[in-house]
């Protein structure tokens, strides 16, 4: 089944669009943890088993475990293989090089971690994405608009009246040709969200940005749902991961990810209510 | 000392502006190699053995070690041990993520890894290149102009009359409070090449290219050097480390490497001769 298609039905299955994201921060996971082997680990296991059934996919940003070199790796790996097939796994990485070389990205992050989708880089055009969408099974969400400050530098300049970030999703389209690409776009921009959806009506939108970095869910998911008000999912790492500092802190996150699927949900259907009729 | 201080200093002892790209494929890599325990390791050792006081910097890009994971991480960790002081590091994984994210691969890198500098991509803007900028004393190469097909998808659309590579130049000149800003420029666009160096007068050029990508040496130094004929160094990986598949290789793979270290000081030099008067 082509990547998109898997997303879809995987959403619907779980009636969930939420997605978690397992950037685990050594200095913010409870302190009795601390005392395992593998902490990282340990606390991605609880988080997985308390959260499961309510997200989408998890989605593992790689610089929180490169950051440990090859024992980061190891944790990268193993906490994947935690993961049932029910949900899918996004691999955060920001990859992407000239062609050959994206190949070999695309071997590490589909063939060894067993990745269903990553993040790509689109600075370096076509020919290095490209690698990434051989195999229609798995999926390339492009960054596409970030909500960092930063985003202003290169994204949001101005071609014939157009963003490059509204360049990028019109590429994005034009790649598309397995149903397996998506867009990276940031939750504090729902302003140009609708613009990008405009260009590209029927990708998939990855979400960040909603809580520690800002964004209003509500105007985000009204913003940025497809025709059938879905075609996004929203990402949330801190405002879940970080509940408590005690044993109870898988509940809590349990907790805060229930709410969230259940807002978005919300949000989601009542899009329906407004636009739908 | 500053790191791009650090780079002019090394070429100037080393009389070198040539890297070694480490990038080992697995299939090229001479056949005897494949009975030891870790063959890419093995390989890289007898390379620079052969060739470490031919080079200023060895070029590691990531993508060709984490296509095998956690072993590959390790490999490429006792790569960089078997690198002598006098030369630098570059690890090459075009990275960038928000802030937070950023400074757990500029962690990741120059922590663990230990390398001396790394390339990063500009698309999420300033705020994701500055963490890779905290430590004066380590470098960071930024994406300008490279010379794979797909440039011309974004880096060469125009805004107000200048590329987005022009853009991109001007920006990380702006970043370059520290003096450890550096640009990465492909060889196969040397048309454009002045224009980077006349928006850029002080930024060391990474340039990969020359060779298996078909840019030409000659023109490719004429245009990018600095008004000291230096400023640059040129990144050669497949024509160097594929000379043989015999027990003779890494000879073979040193002769290769002096003719080009040599080859690009006298185009340095006659720049001079040219120029200079």
């Amino acid at each position: 089944m082509r990547f998109n298609e898997r997303l879809r039905s995987t959403c619907r299955k779980k009636g969930s669009f939420l997605t978690i994201g397992l950037d685990p921060d050594f200095d913010r996971i409870p302190s009795f943890l601390k005392k395992f082997e593998s902490p990282i680990l340990e606390f991605n296991k609880s988080i997985i088993n308390a959260t499961s059934d309510l997200v989408c996919a998890y989605k593992l940003n790689m610089a929180f475990y490169e950051q440990f070199g090859v024992k980061g790796w190891r944790s990268l790996k193993k906490t994947i293989e935690l993961i049932q097939e029910d949900t899918l796994i996004i691999l955060d990485g920001k990859r992407a090089d000239i062609a050959n070389t994206s190949g070999k990205y695309a071997k590490s992050v589909f063939e060894e971690l067993k990745a269903d989708a990553v993040t790509v880089n689109p600075y370096m055009g076509g020919d290095s994405i490209a690698p990434f969408l051989e195999d229609e099974s798995k999926g390339a969400f492009v960054l596409c608009l970030t909500s960092n400050p930063g985003a202003k530098d290169f994204q949001h300049l101005s071609v014939n009246g157009r963003h490059i970030f509204e360049e990028v999703a019109n590429k994005a389209n034009e790649w598309n040709t397995n149903d397996n690409v998506g867009l990276v776009v940031g939750a504090t921009q729902s302003q140009f969200m609708k613009k990008i959806r405009n260009i590209a009506p029927n990708l998939p939108f990855l979400i960040p940005g909603v809580g520690a970095q800002g964004g209003d869910l509500e105007e985000t998911i009204s913003a940025g749902k497809n025709s059938e008000n879905e075609g996004l999912i929203i990402t949330v790492s801190r405002n879940i991961l970080y509940q408590s500092d005690e044993t109870d802190f898988a509940s809590k996150s349990r907790a805060a990810a229930l709410y969230l699927r259940d807002q978005i949900n919300t949000h989601l259907s009542s899009a329906k209510i407004n636009h739908g009729t």
